[in-house]
C-alpha cells in the first residue's frame, strides 16, 4: 500500500494557459467542447482571492472498516495513506481529495499543511473538511473545501484508501495528472488531453470586451455592446485608436 | 417571448419607508399583520454590509428542455430571456431570480452585471448562483445569492423561461413590483399593497430603545429595561432630559 | 415554568485548561479517550478569530404547538423561556441552544444579545439562527451559529421549551455545566467529569512540534520530522540548545 | 433513571371519538381550531390498512455519549430505557419514539415487539427504524415508521435517554398522554385537552356526503354536488327518502 | 382567476403510440433524440401495475401568501383553483401537479378524486402528496405521487396558483397538452410535437428481443444474444421459423 | 478495460452459515466484534420476503466524463463495463453496485437482468436504481435498491467505470468476494476473513428464545423472560421437558 503510483504532469505551458483562462472560462469552453460537467460542486473557495492551476495528485477516502484500517495504522505512521499523497508533491501541484463530502472528518491538520507548503504545493481541493483551521489559516495555502472541523481524518467514518488513482470530487471524475484550475468561482477539472484544444478555443478574439465593459459601466445599451453589435463597431474602432494614441509604449 | 411585461413600481416614499425599517423589522411586522412567511430562505447576504430596498423585477428559470430552448437561443442573443429582465432595470430596481436553488448554474456573469450596475440597479436576490465572481466582486453590487459557480446559466439543467411574472424565490412568492428589502439578515418581500400599513405599524414608539440598549450594555436587568418596565420609566425620563440638555442643536 | 434550574459550574482551572487546548485538540483527545463524537456539526464559527471556553447554559426549542405556546407568552414576557436562560448568565458562561437546525427562526436579536454581553457572556453556540445581524455584529460577541434570518424566534415553527436541561446541539448531547470550547474549527463539548483527564492526556510532551513545524516549513522531510524520528532527534537537540542560547531571558 | 413516570390516560370515549374521525379529519379539524401542525411528517404507514388511536407513551433517544451510556447498560439490562417504556404499556396504548430520524438505529426488535403485543399495545409511531422486520412483520402490530435496518438501537449514534417526557416526533411536539390517531394517511397528535372540542367540531352534519360521493362517481358536476349546492338539495332529499324506503330496518 | 385556459389535446393515435412504448422506452428514445431529461424524478408509482398515457392538464402551487390567498377562498369554493383543473378533465386526461415536493400538503382528497374518476380521468402525477388515502385507495385511480398526508392542500405552506400553464414537476418542465406516459418505472413527459418522431424512432426492429430473452433466460451468452450477434442470427431465424410453424393462426 | 478481474469466492459453508444468521444477527455480531458499520444504508428490500447470501461481484459507476466515456461505448457494446460484471456471475453470486445513490440512472434493464437470472445470480444490491421494472418484476430476482426509473444507466450523470474492485455502497466499503447477506431488514457486508468468527460468535446458546417468545406473546413479564432470568429458568426447563415429551421424533 505504501508504494503509491506517480503521476504524469502535463507540460508547463498548458498549465499556464489554463491558469490564464480562469475557472469560469475553462468550464464554459469545455462545455462548448462537449464536456458539460467539469466544475466541482460542493467545495468552495475558502481563501478568497486565490487563483491557481496545476496537475492533480489524488487521495481517496472510503467508509471506515475496522478490519481494513486498524490500530496498525496508528502505530506505523507510514501506513497512513493521507501522508503518502504529500510525498509526491512537487512545486505547483494541487492535491485533490475525495473525502465523500463528510463534514466530520478533517483530512489534514497544521503540520501536514505546513509540509505541503514547504514542498511548494499550489493548493488543495477537498470534498470534505480540514482541521486546525486557526493555524492553517496563517499558512496562506489556497484552499477549496467544504468546511472545517475539530475532528481528525479517521475520527468518525472515513479511512484513507488510495493515492493517485481516479477519484470523484464534488461530482466530477478526476484522473491523476488532470489540470485543476481554481479561483473564487470554484474549481474546474481540465482533462490533460483536452487542455491544448481548450486553450485554443478560448483564445477567440475578445479584444472588444474591455470596450464593451466600459460602455456598459457607463450605462450603455446591452443590445449594442454585448456582444458587440455591428452598429457599434465603428465606435469601438475609434475607441481602440484613441486608446492606442494614449499608449505610453508607442 | 422577447416583448416582456413592464412592472408597476410602488411610490418612492413607500420604498424609502420599508428601507428604513430593515429586513428584520419588515419580516416581524408583516408576521404580526398575518403574513408569516415573507423572508426569503436560502439566498444569503453575499456582500456583507449592504442594505437596500426597491421594486422587484422578476426572472424565472425552469428545468431545461432541449425542444424549448435550443441552439437558436445561442444564435440570436435577443431570445435569451435573462437579458430581457435587465432591459427593464431603472435606478433603484432589484432583480429577483428563481433559479430553483441550482448550484450548477451561474445566472449572470461580469458583463451582464456591469450593465445592471450601469443602469442603476440597486441589488439582486437569486435563488441560485452567479458566475465570474472574481470580476463581479469588484463591481460592488449588493447581492443575496446561494453561491457562485464557474458554469454559465444554461450549462447544465436550467433555461430562462419568463420575465416579470410571479415567481417563487427561497420559499416566498414574489409578484413583480413587490418591494424587496434586504440587508445582512437576508431578503424580505413586502407586498406593495401592504407597504403603507407595514410602515405605519412599525412606527410605534420605540424611543426608549436607545436608553434600554445603553442600560443593558452596562449590565442592566433585562426585566427592568426590555421591554421598558414601569419601574424604570422615571429613570428613562431623566436620561432623556439629560441627553436633551447635552444636545448641541438646542 | 419561569423558575428554571441553575447549573453547577466546573472549577476555573478546568475551563482554563480546556480553553488552552482549543477545539481540535479537545475533540481528538476525547476521541482517544473513547468519546468519539464530541464536536458539534452544523453551527460554524461566525465571528472568525474568536476562541472561547466556558460552562454551558442550555436552551431547548421544540416544534411550535399553539395550545402550549399561545398569546399569553406574548402578553407576559416573563413566560418567554428564551429570556430565562439569559437570567442565568455569569461572566464566562456560554449559552448553547438547540433550535433544531431551523433556518427560519432567529433565536435572539440585538437587545437580548446586548444584555448577554452586558452580563459578561463568553459566547453562544446555536443550532439555528440569530436575527438583527446588522446590529449584533457590532457587539463582537463570539458566535457559532448556522446562519441569520430576519424572522423572530417563534415566527414560524419553533417555541422555547426548556432551560438548563439536557439538549442535543449539532448532533451532540450537551448537559448543563459541560465545558464548551470553540474556535474557528467549531465547538466541542467536554463533559465536566472528563475535563481533568482530558487536560492531562493532552499534556503529553509535544515540545518538538515547534522544531518540526520550522523544518517542514523549510521543505524538510515529513517522514523525518513529523512525528519526530529518531534520526532527527540529535538535530532537534542542537536546535533546542541553540534556541536556548539565544534566549534573552538567560 | 429506571423509575420512569406514568402517564395520565384520557377517557375512553375521547379516544374512541378521535379514532372514529381518522387522521385526516383530526388534522384538518385541529388546523381549523388553530393548531396547524398536528400531523407527524416522516414516519409513514408501514402496515397498510391499520387504523388506531390511543394515549401516547413516549421514548426519547439522544446522540450517543459514551460517558453517559456505557458498558453498564449492556450488563444491567434494567438500565436500558427503551425497555422501560414498554413496562408502562396497557391495552390500547401507543408508543411514540423520537429516534431523531436516524436510519441506522433499529429501536426495537422481535422480542420487544412480541412483549408489546402481548401487553395489548395498539401500535407504534417511530421517527426512525425497527429491526428484525422479517420476524416483526408476522406479529401484525400496526406501525408508523421511517424504515427498517439490521442495526440495533445503540449500534451507531443513538442512546435511549428518557421515558414519558415531552418529545418531538416527525416535527410535532408530543406530550405523554396525548391521543395519537394513525391510519394510512399517517399519524396525528391530538392534545388531550382539545380532544372533546375536536370531536364536537368534526361532528358537523356531513350526511349529504354519501349522496355527493355517489353523484360524483357517476360523473356528476363537482360544482353541484361538492359541497352540496342549494340547486341539488331537493335531489338529495329525494335520494335520501328513497334510500330510507329501501331501508330493511324500517 | 376562475376562467382557466383549455388545453389542446394531441391526436389519439399519438397518445396510443406513446402508451404502447411505456415509460422506459419513451425516456430512452427521447434521450437519443436529444431530450435527455424527460423523466419525472420524485413522484413514484403509488398504484403498482398501472400503466397510462394521456394529455397533461396542469396545476401549479406556490408558497402561500396570506394576502393573495385569504379567507375568501374558503368562503367561495369557486375561487379554489385546485377545483378548476378538474373541471377540464375529459376521459383519458392526466392531471399533473407541481406541489413543490411538499410533504405536508394533501393536494386532493376523496371527494375530488371521486369526481376525477367520474369524469374518466386516466391518472395523476403529483410532485407532492394526496390526502384521504384510506378512501382514495379504493377508487383505483392510477397515481404517481411522493406520498400521503392527513393535511389538506393549503393547511401549511402552499396555495393553488394557476391552471393549465407551464409547470415544473419532479425536475421536468411540463407544458399543458404534452403527453404523459407513466408505469411502474415512473412518469415521462413526451412533448406533443415530438410524439410522432418518438414513436417512429422506437419502432426500429426489435423482433429478435423475444428470442434473445428466451435464450438469456436459459443461461445463454449475453455476448451472443444481446444485442443479437451475427453468429446467432441463423439460430434466431430457425427459432422464428419454428415458432411460425406452431402458430395456431396459420 | 474489458478484461476485468475475477473474484475469490469464500467456501460454501461460510456463505451458508452467514445466510442462516440473517442480516440483523450478522450486523449486530460484527458490531460486537468491532465492525460497527457493516449495514448498507439507502438501498432497501424491493422484493419483500427474499433472503439471500453470497459472494460480492462489484461494479463501480463514476460521474460521467464525455472524454472518458464517449460514443465508442455505444458502438462497441463490449466496452460497456456494466455488461462485464455480469460475465463473472456464477450461481449464488450477488452483484453489488455503487451507482452513487443516483435516482436518474437505471443500472440494468430487463434483458441484462434476464441474463443474470439465467446465470443463477442470487440477487443484487444497488446504491441506485433499476430500469424496466414492469418487466423485471416478473423475473423474481431478489433486489435491494433505492428505486426505479425510466432512464438508462448513462442517460444523465453516470458512467460504468470498474468491475470487481473495492466500492462504497450505501456507506459501506465492499471488497470483491466479501459475503453479502440481505433480507427484509436490508443488506449487510460480512468481510470474508471474519465470516468464520462471526458465525461462531452468533452460535451462542439462544435455545431459550423460543420459550421466551412464547411467554412474551402470552403477556409474560419482559424482565422475567427476556433475557431469560434465573427466576424463570426452572419454568423454562419444565417447558423444554414437556415439549420434548411431545416430540413425535422421540
Amino acid at each position: 500500500m505504501s508504494d503509491t503510483p506517480k503521476i504524469v504532469r502535463p507540460p508547463h505551458h498548458l498549465v499556464d494557459g489554463i491558469r490564464a483562462m480562469g475557472a469560469a472560462t475553462a468550464s464554459a469552453t469545455l462545455a462548448h467542447m462537449g464536456l458539460r460537467g467539469a466544475a466541482i460542486t460542493g467545495p468552495v473557495a475558502w481563501t478568497k482571492g486565490s487563483a491557481v492551476a496545476g496537475p492533480a495528485l489524488t487521495l481517496q477516502f472510503m467508509p471506515k472498516r475496522e478490519d481494513l484500517y486498524g490500530e496498525g495504522e496508528y502505530m506505523d505512521v507510514e501506513k497512513q495513506l493521507h501522508r503518502h499523497v504529500l510525498y509526491h508533491v512537487e512545486p505547483g501541484d494541487i492535491v485533490v481529495v475525495d473525502a465523500r463530502g463528510d463534514m466530520r472528518s478533517g483530512v489534514f491538520g497544521e503540520m501536514m499543511m505546513t509540509y505541503f507548503k514547504g514542498q511548494g504545493g499550489a493548493g488543495m481541493v477537498i470534498d470534505g473538511c480540514l482541521r486546525d483551521w486557526p493555524n492553517i489559516a496563517k499558512l496562506g495555502v489556497p484552499l477549496w473545501i467544504r468546511g472545517v472541523t475539530p475532528n481528525f481524518h479517521t475520527q468518525i467514518d472515513l479511512m484513507p484508501f488510495a493515492v493517485n488513482g481516479p477519484i470523484a470530487c464534488g461530482g466530477v471524475t478526476v484522473m491523476p495528472g488532470d489540470i485543476v484550475v481554481a479561483d473564487d468561482d470554484g474549481a474546474v477539472v481540465v482533462p490533460a488531453a483536452l487542455a491544448e484544444a481548450c486553450i485554443a478555443k478560448a483564445k477567440k478574439d475578445h479584444e472588444w470586451e474591455d470596450f464593451s465593459r466600459e460602455m456598459l459601466a457607463r450605462g450603455g445599451d446591452l443590445r449594442r455592446y454585448y456582444p458587440l453589435s455591428d452598429a457599434a463597431r465603428s465606435e469601438y474602432e475609434a475607441w481602440k485608436a484613441k486608446r492606442a494614441g494614449h499608449d505610453p509604449s508607442r
